[in-house]
């Protein structure tokens, strides 16, 4: 057991209009580097409650897979309450990133990100129009 | 980087029959300034098989949305394995709660809770009768 | 508020032909156990992007509701942009597997998790072969 030490940064990513999903992981492996932590756990979030994070192979297939998938989860065609009082056509994303939700814990070993060979962190928008997107990122673990 | 400290605790929450969603994120602000923690993380997982936890825009729209969504991906009208042992009524409760997940990781800085403006945590029960659930929370993170 | 500090180690799992779902509860406990740690956090995360982490009442009907469940949100039957490309059937599993997320937080109090009395921690392979798969679990918090 040894005692841990935490580094915040906050990243921004430039979404399109949704289902829109980026591969962040490069950006989380920075930020892993720069908080000097070797061993622990990373922590992220979607700030804004029309997106999500998750992990998936980021080839194009898939990424367009589950673009159809998270639209059959909450169509946009269908009628949203939300619609009703707001007006703004996206009452599925808020629906959308409900569901997928906005937060992951992802390990960090030897100084990086412990995932599979085909395994990405990916923001996404749910919104129907591009956003500019904070994510918080909390880094701890041991620095040696 | 700073070392890092620690504080949890457990709050109930009053949960109608399900699909219920409630605005947990007051009680959450609360233990973070109980906690004193001005930057880390907050963890908040639901204890209950039937319950789940994420975050959404609180506003009465949304919330019927989701509620629907809920009730489209696991719906109670359909046959159940659990309930031909357990004959509860509840086997969508169950599905329901594994698809979203019980726990949330969210970030604190300045003390609070770092969300979008229109995004509140919100604890969900999806069981077929009133639950009063506990919630644990733990908050980690630098006190200055 | 106490200073706190962390164990990690991964385990390893089989996991039959998915979607297959299996109790990981007790090895978690182990490891809780091994860690020292009595109050904290355990986060325990999927390594390959065809597999998640949630938790349910692990009893066989439940077990077969989620695998119908998971199959619902993205049927092995319809047409993937993944298989298009790679040919290997298990469009079906990135797409589940990214819905479902591979991270889950965990309380510990009292040296064990804190779950409800029927409440498990399950992994599930989403892929259309038997996988062997590492979980790479982080426990943080005070030993006291």
């Amino acid at each position: 057991m040894q005692s841990i030490s935490m580094f915040s940064e906050s990243i921004e990513v430039n979404l399109r209009i949704g289902p829109d999903i980026v591969d962040i992981t490069q950006e989380l492996e920075r930020l892993i580097k720069k908080s000097n932590v070797s061993t622990g756990s990373l922590f992220a979030t979607m700030v804004g409650s029309t997106g999500s994070i998750t992990t998936i192979e980021f080839e194009p297939g898939v990424v367009e897979d589950l673009k159809q998938a998270v639209n059959r989860l909450a169509p946009p065609g269908i009628e949203y309450e939300h619609e009703k009082a707001w007006h703004d056509g996206n009452g599925h994303s808020h629906v959308q990133a409900a569901l997928l939700g906005p937060s992951i814990a992802l390990p960090i070993r030897n100084r990086q990100l412990k995932l599979g060979t085909w395994q990405q962190v990916v923001a996404i928008n749910h919104d129907n129009r591009p956003r500019k997107r904070p994510i918080e990122v909390t880094v701890t673990g041991t620095t040696e």
